[in-house]
């Protein structure tokens, strides 16, 4: 068994931003040498999310007026008591969760055509880390 | 360590449809000679999910319609001036999430008494693909 | 290769709750001594939830209500022709997912500095289960 591991570091300079982190995902892959396995790419903050969806930029925007929708940005969090104002990207992190696991057959990250790995940055202006933890043989 | 993947390809008569694929992960299994280890089950399409839920009729409708008023279809999410119509699709795919990881104990899908992998299908009528990747020993 | 598979059971006084299980899956990874690797946190029922975040009382609050908000109790669920008032529970439980995967590396969970694994029991007040399962070398 082979295990890969890497940290990617982003300091987004808006609060919100979605980037498409499939090349970094690839690049693990490649290095780790791995033909057949797994992929773990998991966010290491609870104010970011990792999805895998669409490289569209109508639909980006679509995703954040959603989710602004659906876990707005709010003062009156119960969170906010520990002097955060975050609490809105708390709820963002769960609803589009924090991890997702990339299937590797022959070499590559078995996707469909229009798959793309994205890093959801919710509470941004920081360095946050993602892991990548490649894992079979 | 083993590994064994299959693709499962659904069309649907409906947009929308809900689809119990136990038995087919079951079979996977079965066909890998895995008795520990892990089964991914991931839809390759970015308008598709997967969960593990229950399989009541009842529940499957209440679920379609929740769906539909947390994302809601919509005539006008950016993502269609691409000329797409489904923007409500990937939303729901987000929601949802497109994907799960089944325990493998004793060479059985280590399941509670009510826990059953579905496919959903957001935006059906043509052939999508789905797959299950087996990893263990 | 390492498989070591736990089993928790949970019977909460409160119909929701949410509970720390952090200190069950290092745990677990202890006993399995395992050093790289994954393991599987998954609710073993349908009315139950397992995520990453923050250890906070005011944020598990906010959580509570804001899935109340999303997914609510109500008695007119088709599901509950089936005798059942717990339909809200199911909806949760797709909001928040079943399960988690946690990297680890060097003996050790490959969280950041806030992540602790949650246990969210939406239907609670009667024995129910998490399989923990650590898989690598």
């Amino acid at each position: 068994m082979r295990f890969y591991t890497e940290y990617l570091i982003f300091q987004t300079s808006q609060s919100r931003e979605y980037i498409n982190i499939t090349p970094q995902v690839r690049l693990v892959l490649e290095k780790s040498g791995i033909q057949e396995g797994m992929i773990l790419v998991s966010a290491m903050h609870i104010t970011a999310g990792v999805w895998v969806n669409d490289a569209e930029e109508g639909l980006l925007a679509d995703i954040d007026a959603w989710l602004e929708k659906l876990a707005p940005f709010r003062r009156d969090y119960h969170h906010h008591r520990t002097g955060e104002i975050n609490g809105d990207a708390h709820l963002k992190s769960l609803l589009v969760h924090h991890e997702v696991v990339v299937p590797v057959t022959a070499g590559k990250l078995d996707f469909g055509p229009w798959q793309e790995v994205y890093y959801a940055e919710f509470d941004g202006r920081r360095p946050k880390r993602v892991i990548i933890k490649a894992m079979g043989e």
